[in-house]
């Protein structure tokens, strides 16, 4: 399987967002893409794939390939997705996740809960403009990759990560949006390792 | 300079179109995340790119990374620039083109007639799943891409960009939505070929 965990530090944590001003939701226009680049084929969704958007540290919602269903590859009807998912906030108790539409779901998790939970069974890579060239690494077997929005990881981001991360991967020369690697993230990972 | 021709062989031609619905707008969303995709960095402007956007092959519009302002990554604004160009259309005459923002342009150009203007200083590069895979091609110099929107290029554009482009690339083994093989030319582009 692979994994994407995608930080939006300032993002709505209630549904009380505007579905026609996503820049302003904190960057909700972004986080969406980010669902789409990880899940999305020319004509199909990835099923290998598990997409977990932290939402201000405070909730997670989790978008299940394999079981996904209604996911169309514009902003705002992804965004939607999303805010059906937090009017359901007060049903996720504890770190039960509730079903909020068929293959998302929301927890209570904040980042560190979520990438202690899928590290149990991947390999954390944290993307880094001084990490490993993509194209004379290894691809991993089972890789999640942690992507921050549109700022830099905070501090208290950065440590935690920065204990659990296990490789350190540069996609490229430049800095690119967060849905952009991961659709090189997936390139990487569909050619084995851009191998010729 | 990197020059990318997208197709929307069903893309509005006039500025009657909801930003509020802009997958039932002939793909709107689809042609404005190629957009962004072919245009932005992480926190900037690839000044080094030019993309044209083929409207039901009658109009034209046209991004100069070098000229650009105003072009933020969300689907909504960057669709609001084609409106705001397409409400110029009736100042577009003949082959001239009109700037209707900085940077953005409209013309009364079909697909052929971009084709060929673009191929006059490019090598025009096809997408293909049986391409020459990126990893084994070498990079050009001035390449265009040319991609079509969500569906198949109908036979009529086939047949121009049969007779036009220089190479068949293929990017991976999964068919890809056109703005995430933007994203992977641009980084096959950015690393000089995959090169370790």
């Amino acid at each position: 399987m692979r994994q994407f965990i995608v930080v939006g530090q300032d993002a709505p944590t209630t549904a009380e967002f505007n579905l026609d001003a996503l820049p302003g939701a904190g960057r909700m226009d972004l986080l969406a893409r980010c669902v789409t680049a990880s899940l999305l084929l020319s004509h199909g969704i990835r099923e290998n794939v598990r997409t977990h958007l932290v939402l201000d540290d405070k909730f997670t919602v989790r978008f299940d390939g394999s079981e996904l269903r209604r996911l169309n590859p514009d902003e705002r009807s992804t965004a939607a997705l999303v805010r059906t998912a937090l009017e359901e906030r007060e049903e996720a108790v504890g770190h039960m996740a509730v079903e909020t539409s068929p293959g998302v779901s929301l927890s209570r998790l904040g980042f560190e809960a979520t990438l202690e939970q899928v590290a149990e069974d991947s390999t954390v890579v944290q993307l880094h403009e001084h990490g490993v060239p993509a194209a004379e690494a290894e691809t991993p077997a089972e890789p999640a990759f942690v992507l921050s929005n549109h700022v830099d990881l905070g501090a208290d981001y950065q440590e935690v990560l920065e204990a659990t991360s296990d490789e350190q991967l540069s996609l490229g020369p430049n800095p690119i949006h967060a849905d952009h690697a991961i659709t090189v993230a997936h390139n990487w990972l569909d050619t084995g390792g851009f191998a010729p």
